[in-house]
């Protein structure tokens, strides 16, 4: 038996001994070790060589004839009957592929990677060792036992309605929104809700308007969907109303993104006229309206549409945990249907066990509870690292927020990128605010997340940010 | 106090009294039965009428007025201070929405939504009772206990490392595939994979092929994407290769959708030669190869190719639990890094607690246990069911087919619509074979799924089957 043939052998360490020895005589043909017209050992030789019985090798010899790989003339004994195509001399690690127009929108992007945490001021983790595990755990099990199999199927496409009936329920009772649990759709984050009304509403060309600066991730999606997107400044009130249309509007007005800014009330009901008169849509992303410390959070625009303009989200990533993923998106009144459908043909639906404990946890009561601790908790971390900063005021300027799991510092124009490499190089990875703007001036500053660090942690990445300086 | 605003505030049954009041009057303000200018009632008046102290009244009128919606006047009362948008008179269910163009192909798709089941011949579903709940249950209260909250973060949109490693081995040594956990991607479904390579790949009016009759998932997501999807006719050596060029062909080699026929060798080399003349991609989608009954499957398509032009996918809905949501994708090197990006755009990554899990299933050896144990008992059926519909060969004829999890039976031109009708209003839902067809003749038929049927169920079944000939 040759040498290669030995060798692919010993590499097919698992499985039935036929199923080995296939696999190893197909990766020799497939690789060009046997070629066509070859005559392959004897079953009693190769039996021999491998210590195998006869039985075996007879039966890989008679299934690889099955396919096609052998044929056994009686007599003569068996051979190679296929020809492989030629082999490129170099393995080419395949020319650059070409995307489509949408893909290499995608890839221009840069994708929306969340960092790996935890590590220093990585933005919007939640702190996942306060998490109530041992409760999480016992509503798992639980619902594993009075449900079982039935939530192991296939799913609705729109979500598993106990989930939808409790966030709605949630939403009107702390959001102020009016949504019926039909008008809930779960989704596995808010990033797929942008990507599903991206490519619902988008096409190639659309106007897309978003803050600036705004989050990303949203642009991502506009931007793949080949969307332009324009950016709407921000003053003390929120976004500025525009004139002229948009195709759709995304906005942050409980809570900017990054700045915490709150949008005001008349501002909305301006916005919400735009909508009407444009026919536009409205994407309100309500992020880490959970979080508010100082006072409660306002309520959602969706709340004050009496036109069916606007498509709210939200996520369970930061108020339980990333992993989870699940999101919702209230739409209105006649999107549902229509938005169940392309999520079908997207991917779907979302898993139904943690749709199902998520339930109970939220009907349970214990959302609001978890709630209440987390942002007393949260509070505490925003106040120590206000504190912790202040000597460094000559050169970061925080700007304070009601509320979040980050808070956004402002540099020195010109200084961030220099800042930012050198932080690098010191350990301390911090997200910078420039790459948010879109067609206004980028602004320098940082992006800190303090939510997912310990009152230690956020002292020593302080001392760690002070050095930078000094 | 108005009687709207009791009923209104009767209405708000959760939450704290502050909380319940705001929210009364905020809706009150909304739908217009408090306007512009308008006095509210005293603190003192509503504190009485409600049942409520003074204090929670007062601080429910401070936060309106924070929020905008009240103005104070010393001396003078409490004031509506916003202008709502003139309501329509009867809220319109919304225009019918435009979607895009994207959007509006996505609804003429229809949608692929999984059958609801357990439902007599519902398609594509497991035994779900035969599942290994206890042995599940104990991998993920160890996996829980041994990672807690590390797998509670943000993942890598390409998968959790250990699962593609543990998917990598699998293929290598059941389907005969070469590749290194880098190019292993883990997705929510096979749905999910065939939309990000159509987003990839495809633009507006590429031309994709497809066998016919085919998988309807597949081409749903291909025409979402703009394609023109032209079917590609079979024999019994499975899809024929044809003149001319495609962006990307789609295959279901091993066992082709719905009739169960391998590919040949040299038809699998043939379509590999023309891959790689054009530059197209092939997906190969190797669904149900975990489930041959007569014969080992042929092994997949990709350890023939030479020319990183095979993407092959499959998904552990069939082979573990649907709702566990996770597939996977092998793509050639090169490929990995720019979709891992697409799929961060798309929706970020999959959780991390089932894919721990399921790597664990696998590396302790219980896969493919589980699998025997599943063969043999869908054979059992597969075979019940063979027999059951013997009386019944006047009238419709299956196609015996080597494995899978449904058998598909012709019927006699012309009469699949009339005898489904009939079926349905038996209580018998019966999906039917010719919306299978792309550009090719619809043949007349059923698919009949019985690999979630226990034996009473198939008898049952037939029976009814029987009903509707007699």
């Amino acid at each position: 038996m040759s040498t290669p043939l030995l060798t692919l052998f010993s590499h097919h360490a698992q499985g039935g001994l036929r199923e080995r020895l296939c696999a190893t005589l197909r990766q020799a043909i497939a690789g060009g070790h046997l070629t066509f017209g070859q005559k392959v050992p004897s079953t009693r030789q190769l039996a021999g060589d491998l210590g195998l019985s006869r039985v075996t090798v007879e039966a890989a010899y008679a299934q690889l004839e099955s396919e096609g790989y052998l044929q056994r003339e009686t007599g003569r004994g068996t051979f190679v009957a296929i020809v492989m195509p030629a082999q490129t001399t170099h393995t080419t690690p395949a020319d650059r592929p070409r995307f489509s127009t949408r893909g290499s929108a995608v890839i221009a992007t840069g994708g929306c990677q969340d960092p790996p945490f935890p590590h220093a001021f990585a933005a919007g983790s939640p702190e996942l060792r306060a998490f109530p595990h041992p409760l999480w755990r016992r509503l798992s099990a639980s619902v594993q036992r009075t449900h079982g199999s039935q939530l192991m199927g296939y799913g609705d496409p729109l979500g598993y309605l106990p989930l939808r009936s409790a966030v709605a329920d949630y939403l009107a009772l702390s959001r102020g929104m009016h949504c019926r649990p039909e008008q809930v759709i779960i989704l596995t984050s808010s990033q797929q809700a942008l990507q599903l009304l991206a490519m619902m509403f988008l096409d190639p060309g659309d106007e897309v308007w978003l803050e600036t600066p705004g989050y990303p991730g949203a642009r991502n999606a506009f931007l793949a969907a080949g969307a332009r997107c324009r950016g709407v400044p921000l003053d003390d009130e929120g976004a500025i109303v525009q004139c002229g249309a948009a195709k759709l509007l995304y906005l942050t007005p409980s809570h900017h993104y990054p700045t915490g800014v709150a949008m005001s009330l008349p501002r909305r009901l301006a916005w919400l006229g735009w909508a009407q008169r444009h026919g536009s849509w409205i994407i309100e992303d309500d992020y880490d309206s959970e979080f508010h410390y100082d006072d409660r959070p306002t309520p959602a625009m969706q709340g004050l549409d009496r036109h069916g303009r606007v498509i709210t989200l939200g996520t369970f990533s930061k108020s339980l945990f990333p992993s989870l993923r699940l999101a919702w998106m209230v739409v209105p009144p006649g999107l549902a249907e229509p938005l169940g459908q392309a999520r079908s043909v997207m991917d779907g639906h979302s898993a139904l066990m943690p749709q199902a404990v998520t339930a109970a946890f939220l009907q349970q009561g214990h959302f609001a509870s978890h709630l209440r601790l987390m942002r007393q908790l949260y509070r505490s971390r925003r106040d120590l690292l206000l504190a912790q900063l202040r000597p460094l005021s000559r050169w970061l300027t925080p700007i304070t927020t009601p509320g979040g799991l980050q808070l956004t510092v402002r540099l020195k124009e010109g200084e961030e990128a220099a800042l930012t490499a050198l932080a690098g190089r010191n350990g301390l990875t911090l997200p910078r605010l420039s790459p948010l703007a879109t067609d206004s001036p980028a602004q320098s500053g940082w992006i800190l997340g303090f939510s997912a660090l310990s009152p230690g942690e956020i002292a020593a990445g302080c001392g760690k940010l002070g050095a930078l300086f000094r």
